[in-house]
């Protein structure tokens, strides 16, 4: 099962720093790995020292932290930047060269011969100063490659013996699930390597496509949280996870699932950045039920409506009720939590109102749960009148209880 | 070609509703479908007369505006909701019934016969109600649903005569690609009928089950703005028109792209939620170049990483200088567009201080073109010292220019 044997090459202080507000410290940094090793990625990818000073500072500053998860660095193809990357004591080297058209005229400049060269040079150089290192050597924009070249380089090196891993990068997310999967399922078959994808999230399908990577056979998953990086940025490690979870639980049990909401919480802070709304799992209302229709079936069994148990994530899930889309089973539900005793068809009554008065604007929990006290006779004293009068007779609550 | 046909049903009136925060007046559910139909979209789908006194007005209102799209409301196979949805004037009736054995069981209770049977019933009294009004049949959870139960709903449903279109529809967000692909491929072999595709994004997949659905042969696509819906939401409108402008900007030719920022800027208003920082094509940094070896390549042709070129949209590119990752193209760029005259050497030593100085903060574009125009010889009398003396000998620019 290709699911079975998967690995993330977490890349938040890579990839991430790509991203236009993203700057961490050596403090974040630490932050970031250690609450990443802390949920089982297997691998974190961090910003080449050879970017600035202060950037091999933190590559050795996390190297130094003992983590289970392998550190690796992500460096041009060149021996300065190789060497400076074996400096740091990283556990690996992700070599990345450009092989589209169009990074190989206004990038690098070279042809499909002088980038095999340049990578056979740099992967023995690396091989000869530090046997050990995880090595992976990667196309750049792959997906815009002619594939004779890709064959070409990817057949060079492998044959060459001197990598652990072939990466596979769609650079400007153009990539579709299916392209994905032939692309990857070819090199699994010519080269038996492990394959890593890397995908933008360009036009919205980094996470199907790094699905078909490893239904392909894919090794290794490029991730990083929230899914910051250039542009908008890579497939995100909680929609990763979500995928796969609702493929198969147990894909996604070998990691911390609760400390997921903490990881996006901790970039959201970081880099100043909102949670988005429609984020996957940890996204404001990603586990609010409001239509009645789906409120109803939700109270009977939350798996009619959710492919994901919020408990997984130490999250919870939320019964809208104020608004024009409610319906009569939700109110009955938070009657009874209230421990209420009302007739269905006095709550039938009492969801008309509610969304006869939600047609101007929603109702808050406070006021529905006063509007149910004061239909079963109960107005506390201390509590204010929630609702004020209208002055339309066919609205007011008098008129519900008649 | 598939993607040569397909109509988007635009669906942030009605799924859009769905969404926590989202409760529109009516002047704004006006406000969103004029420029939806500006837009060019197809379709616009509205909540059910049924959910609220206000929501009934709402649609009739939109449908008095005498707009290009058809005007849909989405209802369950009941007759009082058919008769309801008939009274407003809409030109299309949406009608979903679940099949799955969850809501087999939790939200209606029929059986296979039975919703057979309910949705015979309610097409035929709609179609001698009206015969011209545009039907559609959809299952509710199709993909959770057995697969014989759902070839016996949709062959009774089209060897009636009676509908449009059918409705596919992956309610709880589990659908991967192949599997949309598949299912859709098999309702246009067996049935003929045009099929409609309504995906949720639980698992981040949206976009991609919406286009293996085009590929499969649907013809309509359910789309929010921003992707606003029950939960996180569905396929949003401005990710399916990023996809398959990715695959053929043909395909998207026949709508106004440059309103997509309007109409997400709008939704954003309307239901206070920001625009995610990595939405497709509108989030803030969507075309923001941030690293030293994409600028280069973008300086000199955007298409190096760009998938999306944001002239078509109205938008603009921007290229990142003033931090840790920044190369000395860009650097040289920026000198370039101030009118500054300065060596290639120098340009180099100045993108080692600015990575340097960026090690402790981001650098904002007023400073960088203070420490320019320094370097060139000329500082304005009138601006403040950008930078104060850090006490390091190495990263001032005296040295540089020494």
């Amino acid at each position: 099962m290709p699911f079975d044997r998967f690995a993330i090459i977490e890349s938040t202080l890579r990839e991430g720093e790509q991203f236009s507000t993203a700057t961490f410290t050596t403090a974040q940094k630490i932050e970031v790995a250690a609450m990443l090793d802390a949920f089982g990625v297997e691998m974190i990818e961090m910003t080449s020292p050879v970017a600035s000073p202060q950037s091999a500072a933190d590559v050795r500053a996390v190297v130094d932290l003992g983590l289970n998860a392998r550190i690796l660095t992500h460096i041009r193809c060149k021996r300065e930047d190789a060497l400076q990357a074996l400096e740091t004591g990283v556990h690996g080297i992700d070599i990345v060269i450009g092989t589209s058209p169009q990074l190989m005229q206004h990038s690098h400049g070279k042809s499909v011969r002088e980038i095999i060269d340049a990578a056979l040079d740099v992967l023995s150089f690396v091989r000869e100063q530090q046997p050990g290192v995880i090595l992976r050597f990667s196309t750049e924009d792959s997906f815009r490659s002619k594939e004779s070249d890709l064959l070409r380089v990817y057949l060079a090196v492998a044959d060459s013996g001197l990598v652990d891993r072939l990466g596979v990068a769609d650079t400007v997310g153009i990539a579709t699930p299916s392209r994905t999967f032939e692309l990857v399922h070819q090199l699994v078959r010519l080269t038996g390597l492990d394959i890593e994808f890397h995908g933008h999230n360009d036009s919205c399908c980094a996470v199907a496509n790094a699905t078909a990577a490893l239904e392909a056979g894919a090794t290794h998953i490029d991730t990083t949280i929230l899914g910051i990086g250039e542009r908008n940025g890579i497939t995100p490690l909680g929609g990763l996870i979500a995928r796969l979870y609702t493929l198969n639980r147990d894909y996604v049990a070998k990691y911390d699932l609760p400390l997921l909401p903490q990881l996006d919480a901790l970039i959201s802070r970081l880099c100043d950045l909102p949670i988005p709304f429609n984020n996957t799992i940890t996204g404001s209302s990603a586990f609010i039920h409001k239509a009645g229709i789906h409120a109803k079936a939700v109270l009977a069994d939350p798996s009619t409506y959710e492919a994901i148990n919020p408990d997984d994530f130490g999250l919870m899930r939320e019964i809208a009720i104020g608004h024009r889309l409610t319906g009569w089973n939700a109110v009955r539900d938070r009657a009874a939590a209230l421990g209420l005793s009302i007739d269905d068809a006095t709550i039938q009554d009492v969801t008309r109102v509610i969304k006869s008065r939600a047609d101007e604007r929603p109702l808050t929990g406070v006021e529905i749960d006063a509007l149910l006290r004061e239909t079963a006779g109960i107005t506390p004293p201390h509590l204010p009148t929630p609702f004020p009068s209208r002055g339309e007779g066919e609205n007011t609550l008098s008129e519900v209880r008649a």
